[in-house]
C-alpha cells in the first residue's frame, strides 16, 4: 500500500495525502520547527488550533538534551511533548556539521563533533543517526548526509555526494535491520552543479526510500538556486514519492518550490522572525516580496494602531490583541510577546499553504502565485 | 448601594462578594499580578481558564511604559490587553521608592524619582497617581502612600504615616473630583507599631474609601509580624468593606490573613516562583511548610517522572504533562516551560483561595486550615 497518493494537480504542483503512524497529512503541508521538542512558546494545542499537522525536532538537539534514550524511556517523542500528531526529526548531520564547533571531522565512517552544550566529543554515524531516530520515535526519519558548503567547490562537492550515497545505503540497511513503521526519507545533495544534483536525485530515487528530500546549502536561502533546481528535478522526481525541501519557509520560495512539485517544508523562519518583531502580513494589508510580506512590530507608526497584526487574519492573536499591544509587550520584553507572535505566524504560514493546497485542487494555482508575488 | 456583601462566617474569615465596574469577585479572592499589563507568560484565556477573577497591574511600570495616555487612547487598560474582568492598579507609591533609583526624593508635596528604563526624572503626587489610575481606568484603584522600610524606627514611621494620611485625603479629593465609577481603597501604614498601626486603621476606615489595605514593609514578607498586625486589627477593621493584605501570596500566609477576616492579596510569588522553577504541591503530593508547598523542578529525581508536577491538580499542565518534559524545558530554557509553570502555580494558589472560601461557607476553615499547615 503506498503511503503518498496525488488527489489533485495543476502543472507540477501536487496536492497529496501522505500517511504516517500518527495519521494522514495533506499535501503540500508546512512543517513548524520544534528544536528541544517543543515549537517555541506553543503547546500543542496551540499549534493544532493554528492548524500545524506535523512538526519538526532536531535530532542533534534532542541527543545532547535530554538524551534519546531518556526520552525513549518516558514513551518516545510524542508522549514526552504531549503531541498525539506525526513528527519529523532530521538526522543530526546538518546541525553537527554547523554547531558541531571547529573540531568536526567527517570522514567515510562518520562526524565526531564536540558539544555546543558542554565542549564534551560525540560521534554519528549513518547508524547512530538511525539509532537515535529510532528510539526518539518520530514518524518520518532523515538518513544522514553531509551538506557541503557550495563555497567549497566541485571537487569537495563530488567526494560529499558519493559520500551522501554511501552513508544514504547505510542508513536504510540499519533502519531495516532496526524495524518498525517509521518513514525513512532520503536526501539529494550535489550543490549547485545540475550534474551532481540529477546523479543525486536517480540515486537516492533508487533506493528503498519513503519520501525524497532536497537538501543543501542554497535550497531555501537562494530563491534563484533553489529555483535553478528544483526545475532541473521537475520531470525528474518519482510522483509517487512526496518530495521535501528542507529549510523552506519563506513565502516567496514557497511558491517557487510548490510550483516545482514540491510537498513538503519545514523552516524556523515563522518562529524566528516572531522573536524578532516580523510579523506576517497578507497582500491585502501590504504584505509584498520587498517586505518579506512582514511588518516591523517596533516601528513607531503601530504605537496607536487598535488594528490586528493582519486584518484578515483569524488567528487567535489577531482575533483579540492589537499592533499596539504587541508593540508593548515587545518592547517591554514580555514572554506573551513571543507567544502571540510565534501563534500568529505559524497561522499564517500554515494556512497560506492551506490557500495553496485549494488552488491546485481548483486548478488556481497560478493566479493564486500571481496575486502574491506580483 | 454597598460594594461589598459578606456571604459566609467562620470566626473571624469571611467570604463575601465584591462588586466592581467589571463584574463581582468572589472573596477570599487572590490577584495575579499582571505588572506590565501581562501576567507573565500568560494570554487572558489562560487567565480564565486558572480561574483567576481580577488581575493587578502596576501603575509606575505602566506610566513610564506605554504611557497612561497611550492606554488611554487604546480604551483603558482592559481593552488594551483585551481582559474584560476586573483588575486593580496599585499607586505606584511602592515602585517609585523601591525602584526610583538612590535620586529618590520625597516630600509632602509627593516623590520625585528617575525611571529604571532610561534614567528620566519625574514626579509623582497623590493627585498625579490618581489621575494616572483614572486614565489606566482599572475597577479598583489605591491611594498614594509612603511605604517605610521597618528599620527607619518610630520617628519616621510615624511622619511616614502622617504623611500617608494627609496623601490619602488628597486621593480622596482628586478621585471624587475626576468622577466615574472605580472603587479606591486606601492603605493602613504604621510599621510594626501597634498603636501607629491602630491609628492608621482609624484614620484610613474613617475617610471615604471603599476598601482597605494594608501595606508595609513586613505585610506577607514576615509571617510573624503579619500575624501580629492582622490580631491587632482583627476586631478593628470595617465589617463592611473589602480588606486587601497587599503583597501576600505565601500560602501559610495567606491562611493567616483569612483567618484574621482578610479578603484580597496578590503577590507575584506564584509567577516569579514559576520561573525559577519551584512548582506548588499539595499536601497529599509532598507539600508542607517546610518546602513551601512546592518543589524543584530542577531536582535530579524528576528526570524520568511521569507524573504531573501534581497528581490531583486540575490545571492545563498537570492535565497534559509530565514532570520530566517541564524539567528537560526548564533546563533547555524554553519558553513554553515559562507558560507552563505559570498556569499551574496561578491554578493552584487561585484554587487554593477556592477551596478556603468553600470551607469558610461550610464552616471548616480550621479543618482545612490544619489539614495543609499541620
Amino acid at each position: 500500500m503506498s503511503i503518498f497518493k496525488t488527489v489533485g494537480k495543476d502543472m507540477y504542483s501536487r496536492a497529496g495525502v501522505l500517511k504516517t503512524p500518527h495519521g494522514e497529512i495533506e499535501t503540500p503541508v508546512f512543517m513548524p520547527v520544534g528544536t528541544q521538542a517543543t515549537v517555541k512558546s506553543l503547546t500543542p494545542d496551540d499549534l493544532k488550533t493554528a492548524g500545524a499537522q506535523i512538526i519538526l525536532a532536531n535530532t542533534y538537539h534532542l541527543y545532547l538534551r535530554p538524551g534519546e534514550k531518556l526520552i525513549k524511556k518516558l514513551g518516545g517523542l510524542h508522549e514526552f511533548m504531549s503531541w498525539d500528531k506525526p513528527i519529523l526529526t532530521d538526522s543530526g548531520g546538518f546541525q553537527v556539521m554547523s554547531l558541531g564547533g571547529s573540531l568536526v571531522k567527517i570522514t567515510d565512517d562518520g562526524v565526531t563533533f564536540t558539544s555546543h552544550l558542554d565542549g564534551s566529543k560525540h560521534k554519528f554515524t549513518p547508524e547512530k543517526s538511525i539509532q537515535i531516530q529510532h528510539d526518539l520515535g518520530a514518524d518520518i526519519i532523515m538518513a544522514f548526509d553531509e551538506v557541503a558548503a557550495d563555497k567549497v567547490g566541485r571537487e569537495y562537492s563530488e567526494k560529499a555526494l558519493d559520500r551522501t550515497h554511501s552513508w544514504a545505503e547505510r542508513c536504510v540497511k540499519e533502519h531495516k535491520k532496526l524495524g518498525g513503521d517509521q518513514l525513512l526519507f532520503g536526501i539529494v545533495q550535489g550543490s549547485v552543479y545540475e550534474d551532481l544534483r540529477k546523479k543525486g536525485l536517480e540515486f537516492i530515487s533508487s533506493l528503498d526510500f519513503d519520501g525524497i528530500a532536497l537538501g543543501g546549502e542554497s535550497i531555501g536561502f537562494d530563491n534563484k538556486a533553489t529555483k535553478e533546481i528544483i526545475d532541473w528535478f521537475a520531470d525528474l522526481m518519482p510522483e509517487e514519492k512526496p518530495h521535501y525541501a528542507m529549510g523552506v519557509g519563506e513565502v516567496e520560495t514557497i511558491f517557487i518550490c510548490i510550483e516545482g512539485g514540491i510537498d513538503m517544508f519545514d523552516c524556523v523562519s515563522p518562529t524566528r522572525r516572531a522573536r524578532n518583531g516580523s510579523l506576517y502580513i497578507s497582500p491585502k494589508n501590504g504584505g509584498k516580496v520587498s517586505n518579506k510580506f512582514a511588518l516591523d512590530i517596533s516601528n513607531s507608526q503601530f504605537k496607536l494602531d487598535k488594528k490586528p497584526i493582519d486584518p484578515n487574519c483569524l488567528c487567535y492573536t489577531c482575533q483579540n490583541f492589537s499592533r499596539a499591544y504587541l508593540r508593548h509587550l515587545f518592547f517591554a520584553k514580555e514572554l506573551l510577546y513571543h507567544r502571540l507572535a510565534t501563534i500568529h505566524n505559524i497561522y499564517f504560514m500554515v494556512n497560506l499553504v492551506k490557500e495553496i493546497r485549494e488552488s491546485i485542487l481548483d486548478k488556481k494555482f497560478n493566479s493564486l502565485k500571481t496575486s502574491w508575488l506580483r
